[in-house]
């Protein structure tokens, strides 16, 4: 697979150069194709493809932290090289670590392809040209769709894929429960798909690793869809056997709701609220009124206190019927499987009825605001309505905007920036809705789930 | 795969409907595409699809001749219909013979998918926005390549593919003679790719199909490469495991000469010798002159003549150099296979001295007026110089063409016309050239090879 | 897989010398079993081995008399050597047609092992300690279990394997119905079981291989059962892709019998009528009352008269319920197909409901005088009881031997020798069954079923 | 695979009742066979049979001694019934742990089976008939064979199969290593074989699994080798996925000798020094001088001082020759491995150049003492003869069959029992021999690999 000249830099990391030819997707491209992925890799693209490689050759490592790497093989580099019988990829300086006496671990390799094979699809395939069907939402699930079936996620099977979601620095006893239940789903046949990171990320797959070992099952998959921010931050874990990259992030989570037979949602931080908001705004849709959607939350114990108060605030703020679509179990993996696999049978059947496919959920309605990305500014932040007696996918999609945008103007440069610059956010809304936003907030803090500098300060005034 | 509903019409001959689902290529389509595959295939297509899909429903019948077919199942229809899962084909009083109790054979179901998927990609891929790049002969090559490629001929593997060419109505002792040859290639591993019809297409993939059960080969490839107009003449044979139908004639020639590892000539009629003449003019280009191609022209004994025949003729107007490109074998069909496999190791080696890819031969050159189609118009034919002293590619490519000429103004419908209309065809050319042609051309009829009713008379008149 | 010098001797016919080491069951053997397989195949077994292993080299050749086989490779010799990591296989001045440029053609290697594997199984495993075993007749059952398992033919799988008889020289038109037979079988996904040697024993295996192929179907299984006497003088044809050596004929009956889910009778000359009195003998016992066991005679138009005259003679002889154990189908293939998949259903739901095995059918009841040889000396003849009034299990196994001694007495040599010096045999019957038997052969003599120098003429007298 | 009724017992422990039906190996048997498994599991062999099939059910239970378990599990029972499809297992009142909801693991199904297959080959083929072969040492090395084969043990492959031995209650850091140094064997490719308890046996496996799944080896085999006296006290790891019981410690010992292609040796109690004296004692012979043979001793850091004990006491005893035989590798993973694939290269040479099986090392002479039991009654002890001079392969067997003896004498209470009554053991020996043993065995007291009450107390004298 790879002919390489080994070689040890100056610094204190042992590198190695290779060459290595792709397999799987890359390997039958065109000679105009080719050319057009040697383009965009030595263009503008370059910087991102560079970062989400290095992410991809320090997978595993003890430090998860690719912005370390960054620091630690400040020499690597990579070049997309055309050749009439496909690409050639040169890794120059890349962490030794990748590679087991000169050749690239195979593993590795695929993931290293998967990341080239994205970002080529992303620029070629959605360039100006196609920058037209992106403005609808038809136009933007195609892309995904396209994407993903590039990616050679979409495959005609059984439906039994479970999204997992969850924070990437959970204790270990959270840790360990991911793993759990990742093993009880395992054993039932359940393949995992996450954010492909550590944490609730990796927990999951763990577990189905050992329980698919004990099944006997050999064509397993462990799906991890990351984007350019986040793999270019969080190495992807060693178990993810694919690995997607879409453009943003929220290509990414339409990615997860359009594949995923149900989502499972471990503790995280805010980030994981979000997503919570981000479902529910879809799934309380009147589109969507009829659609089976698995969708648990659970965690240890200890966790009960946190979707306890997650809990009570979208009671507080979308109603009791919102927090139907959801079901809390609190320690007992064994019961979260039965009930993912009890969902996943109705989602079989639905879809048999609807004549839709097991691999892509067509059925369901995502709005075009959902699918595009939400940028903090203060006009966006004043626009928003947080007040009762509003229809309540629409409140949930505003809370999440409001989260998200609070987020920013505490830990984010960017968002702080702007609060510094111009004062507070204005949010407009009703105000049990803030107190209880910003008590939700006050204890992410206090479980250590978001990481402030000095006391907590809101960054927002409530204008009533 | 099927659900049916079994009826027999009023017809003579006993038909069956049935709705069968595609698998492979047209499985995982998004929305948008099973739209547009839908409307092509309703709108002017839609004949096209109906009378390939049952040629291929016929494939094996006693008789070969699918415009018989259209008579004998006047009722049959096919509709594609969109599901949100993806495909589905209709299929209305469709010939009895492509079912077992009321489910489709296996292998004309697939071969019914490459009809419906390469007509969609034709449709979908191929069209008005694309145009623009089919002016070109790169544009042109991407075309093949892309067509090729979705039907899935273009996979990683070692060079083991014999293009055989030959007529499609040859005699039992020449009939004979392709299936040993066949059954030598086969003994040796190679892989089998034809025009597809019956004839000197059909008896090579027969004999090595079983040389290739007899070295225990269980993937095998007897590539069927068709266009509308041929397919629909000549139900591709039983034994055709991968088909795909190129747009037209041009593509089709050129598919052969860019995927074969090797090509073999046996004995046909008109057709076959403008083949050789076709592929004269590619090896003939000095951009070629490195380029190994294994070329080999056979048949039993008593074909022996015909290829003496032809060899004087490349000989006389080509020159001895031309002559060289090409080996000739008679009756001999392990030695045919020998050489063969001699050749193949070379191409091999030149691929990978080039960074060719084994599977698409982008290394050969093919010039864009050997990428279109030649329409024997009286100016067309006045414009051709088949005068010696001309670079033999050149002269070659021409001479396919007066030949192309010549034999619609004597056999086909629209060439007969055109010269009863305005006269014979006037051609430029030295005497003694003119003379070969004609001595050729009376030689096929002598042999039966040229069917023409009544005596043969030039349709054309020599400018010197 | 093979190492070789070719030479070639001073015979008429190419030879080639060759080494090849085995793979498939004989790969992985103690040292003292490679050392009782070379003693065995020096020693006594030598010749025998030496005759199989030619009838094998020379499969599929126009001539299929493995007879002339001897004669045309009189330098033919085989050795079986040992070595620690297996067994080797020496072959001296071997059929060249067995070979193609120097390695030996896969599928003949196959059967070449089969060989060898089935006569050291029989000279290890049923040697003298075994000989008490073999004198029950469960311990024969159990002797034919542990050859077929070794062969690795009993695996589990779905009920699907049709037994064809049939005779080995018939005419065209009755070759073509078992290829069309087959064909129609191989279409409902059905295996072929057969004698492995030309005729009625090939037809059946080429109809359902296009059929296979058609299908799609890549595991199928074309079983060959001979034993040495047989496959001496009839080479296994070429599509067997398993073959199996029995140590004589009432194991390959039982063999037959045994693994086959049906059975269909072709034409044939004296030993197919043989074997259908077998069969009936078998079948008609108390013990098999129950059990469903599909037995269809068929074969064209003209073969009609053929089967008229066995079904009146066993309505004679054993009555019409006797009747009622077979089918009779004229000239009707696909019938003969739908009626083996209805009857192998049957079988299929018995064994379940039995908790028999799908692979071997230990539920059927064959009787110890039905497992050993019948040699018809006169005192055997004399024996016999061919009286109306016996039970019919008990008549048909005596007509079947009065059978084979009368075949004996007219055409086989041993046995014309005995008449010559004895007389003709004595048989105790009813005069209308010997009159009935009578005619039988004498319309095998004028269907040219059965050859007989001469005018036919009883070798036996009737003692009422 | 199981049909099951569910019902929880009085214990506390959830138990299920299942019936299982066994593949591979079991699924094509003869009536006979499955009588004779029957009979046996019914018979002497049951109760061994019920605590083998415990310990697999309670494979990767938190606590790993099989011992609680059959406290924890009173009623459970296995019953081994007769079909003739087959065998039946019905498991009565089992760990509900092997189950998930109601189906069994697959996995442990699997184990299941190989407890089956192996204790019924041991009475079915081991029995009273054989027992004649069984006192020669090649009668014990075809058994051995025999059993390795029936198990499916025995497959061509290339060479790759690592043994791993080493103690089964090793620290947290000596753990770790055995995972790393699995890792490091892994991504090279090689598979693992132990002695399928916990600690050294389970470490490997599971660094290796990790690594394979990198590399995406999916064949990968975990070979576990035990006998009825250690499994029915250490459950199988649950990373086991083919599992052997030999009859006997000294054929498991010399079932790692001849399917091993090298030897890796932890930490370990005074088993693991037992074992690399065993080892020694074959290795020293002069039939095995020219055998490459991997044989790497290894640990962290702080195992060193282990090793140079056992280092220092061979050189003292059996010279610095014996010393040459092994490498000792301290806190090196990777040079390890590279080592083992240095040293496995060359055994594959070595048995292509001796044409020995990859499979099995018929090569490696072991002498009929090394194949026996040892038992240590006094006049066992007394016959030893520890002194300087004579040859080392004898004085390494005896070395370590006084080893065997003192630690049974201290430890064992069959052993304590013996000396209690008979007073100390007397061994002939020279002095120095005899201290350095007992300051090997005082080191093992002191870093707590030998247990003890009270203080250590040489339990035997030295005869000069």
């Amino acid at each position: 697979m790879n002919q390489q000249n080994s070689e040890t830099a100056a610094t204190a990391l042992p590198v190695v150069s290779a060459r290595i030819y792709p397999k799987g997707g890359l390997d039958v491209l065109s000679r105009d194709e080719v050319a057009r992925l040697k383009d965009a890799s030595s263009g503008g693209m370059h910087d991102l493809l560079r970062r989400c490689a290095l992410a991809v050759l320090t997978s595993g490592s003890a430090s998860d932290d690719p912005r370390a790497a960054q620091e630690l093989y400040p020499s690597f580099d990579i070049q997309v090289l055309q050749q009439d019988r496909g690409v050639r990829i040169d890794l120059i300086n890349a962490p030794a670590m990748a590679f087991v006496d000169g050749e690239i671990i195979r593993g590795v390799a695929e993931l290293l392809f998967a990341v080239v094979r994205d970002l080529a699809y992303t620029a070629i395939e959605l360039g100006p040209e196609y920058a037209e069907g992106l403005e609808t939402s038809s136009g933007l699930t195609n892309a995904v769709f396209g994407l993903l079936r590039n990616a050679r996620i979409l495959q005609p099977a059984e439906p039994n894929l479970v999204v997992c979601w969850g924070g990437h620095s959970i204790g270990r006893e959270e840790y360990q429960y991911t793993k759990n239940v990742g093993y009880e789903l395992g054993l039932r046949g359940l393949d995992i798909c996450t954010g492909c990171g550590p944490g609730a990320m990796k927990g999951p797959m763990k577990g189905a690793t050992i329980a698919h070992a004990k099944q006997r099952r050999r064509r397993t998959r462990y799906i991890g869809i990351t984007e350019p921010g986040i793999i270019a931050a969080e190495s992807p874990n060693p178990i993810v056997n694919h690995l997607v990259i879409m453009p943003d992030i929220e290509k990414r989570l339409e990615s997860f709701v359009r594949i995923g037979h149900g989502i499972i949602v471990f503790p995280g931080g805010v980030g994981t609220a979000e997503e919570i908001l981000y479902l529910l705004g879809i799934l309380l849709r009147e589109e969507n009124a009829g659609l089976p959607f698995p969708f648990i939350l659970t965690g240890p114990t200890a966790a009960a206190p946190y979707f306890e108060q997650i809990d009570q605030f979208i009671r507080l703020t979308l109603g009791d019927a919102a927090a139907s679509r959801y079901e809390i179990i609190v320690a007992d993996p064994e019961k979260v499987a039965k009930r993912m696999i009890a969902g996943v049978r109705k989602v079989r059947e639905h879809r048999i009825a609807q004549k839709d496919s097991f691999y892509f959920n067509w059925g369901i309605d995502i709005p075009l605001d959902s699918q595009q990305p939400f940028v903090p500014t203060h006009e966006a932040m004043a626009a928003l309505d947080l007040r009762h007696g509003r229809r309540p996918q629409e409140l949930a999609a505003d809370l999440r905007r409001a989260f998200s945008g609070i987020v920013a103007g505490n830990v984010k440069e960017d968002g702080m920036r702007r609060v510094e610059k111009f004062g507070p956010f204005q949010i407009h809304g009703d105000g049990d809705i803030m107190q209880a936003l910003d008590a939700l907030l006050r204890a992410f803090v206090e479980q250590r789930r978001m990481k402030i500098s000095g006391e907590y300060r809101p960054c927002y005034r409530v204008i009533a």
